[in-house]
């Protein structure tokens, strides 16, 4: 896990597992560029190989400088066994807009995604697993592992936290208006781009409130109505720094 | 490609591949589940393995029947190559709240996901792929293909539609209110479930929109603010049926 942390300005290498061969135009291998993309986002989706079978499992995670970690998968029992570890594609994706077009061709969507490669090792060290639980809570409500109650020794055991490396990482973003060739804008048929946005609503809270408790500090982000990919990146700095 | 509509309430086979380990109380094999899991998102991530190295592809897809389509991806080449076909696994999550909890180890996410096991295929004949295009348009916008101009031959050369059929597949819903254990409701920590939901914006029209053409009725289920995962079943029925 990383001592030195990462200028954003860098670059991953880049090499034949992570070029982006389809639309290379739309290619990012900066980590100024990468980095946004992964931090705005809770959920990923993790490709890794069992006996030939690919899984594609999604689960929580987070960034540390150039170290992802994720939350137990079913992939656990099998990176225990591996030992030296497990190559691993960690995945996030937005989806920000659904493009029409006047032919079939040019209809398209917009996003953000991450493609992450890298060996996923399980953390067994009792004290990094105890920090991994309680930065997994912070980095969606800062502060939070300060307020609630620590964990037990039992639930550390029952708690599977995996990290990786990244290794090399490429990014791909298409952000473009309605497009057509030429000639089909003559076309009679009605084109728009409808924006897609994942917000957050009005909390509902917990049935056995404790009476007269303020709302917590660790919740100030959660505004209802707001963008999740822009109450991340806040909560995330918030607990991490930029 | 399926003759015969598959019985929604019919189940896939629960083999060790499909079997839901990790909380299997949450696992679901009937169709009755997992279609409408499918059929609300647009898209989807791919794990396929190439010379050993997961890779985990995100695009758009969608579902006939026990089959599922979708767009080309960087296995293109691969599957070309093997011919019989490459073993994936296409995953669909959707993520409804971010749930806290007075200890770390309720802290939890809410979510509807589908892991789908089977083997990838081209679609090589020009008239399927040619259906395939027109499907992937109406999926999204019903009765679209019959109003844009049609694909062209070097278009439909240029596209990349894979198809699998159905072999096993799980879902897996969590949907809970905040709990905890008993003696932790005394732990004075505001705790509450922030639901997350993906909308549509208004339209953002074609600077190039030909002059008084009315609104398009393909477009007649995106109102603004409306969840995304309400609009696209709706889509999906009109075009497919249920």
């Amino acid at each position: 896990m990383p001592d030195v942390p990462m200028d954003p300005a860098s670059s991953f290498a880049v090499t034949p597992r992570n070029r982006v061969k389809r639309r290379p135009d739309r290619g990012r291998y900066d980590r100024a560029s990468i980095y946004p993309i992964l931090d705005a986002a809770l959920v990923c989706h993790i490709a890794y190989v069992i006996d030939g079978q690919p899984y594609c499992t999604p689960t929580g995670f987070w960034r540390e400088g150039d170290t992802l970690y994720w939350h137990g998968s079913s992939a656990s029992r099998m990176i225990e066994r591996q030992g030296e570890g497990l190559p691993v594609c960690l995945t996030v994706t937005h989806l920000d807009a659904i493009v029409q077009a006047r032919c079939g061709f040019n209809h398209s969507i917009n996003y953000r995604s991450v493609m992450a490669y890298g060996t996923a090792r399980m953390i067994t060290d009792e004290a990094e697993k105890l920090r991994a639980m309680d930065a997994f809570v912070d980095r969606s409500f800062p502060g939070r592992s300060k307020v609630i109650r620590p964990a037990s020794r039992q639930e550390i055991k029952a708690t599977s936290f995996v990290w990786m490396e990244i290794e090399q990482a490429s990014g791909k973003i298409r952000a473009l208006a309605p497009h057509d060739d030429e000639e089909d804008y003559a076309v009679p048929a009605w084109t728009a781009m409808f924006p897609v946005r994942q917000v957050i609503d009005a909390p509902v809270e917990c049935e056995r409130q404790m009476p007269g408790l303020p709302r917590g500090a660790d919740t100030a982000e959660y505004v209802a109505g707001e963008r999740l990919d822009a109450i991340l990146p806040r909560t995330y700095r918030t607990t991490f720094g930029s």
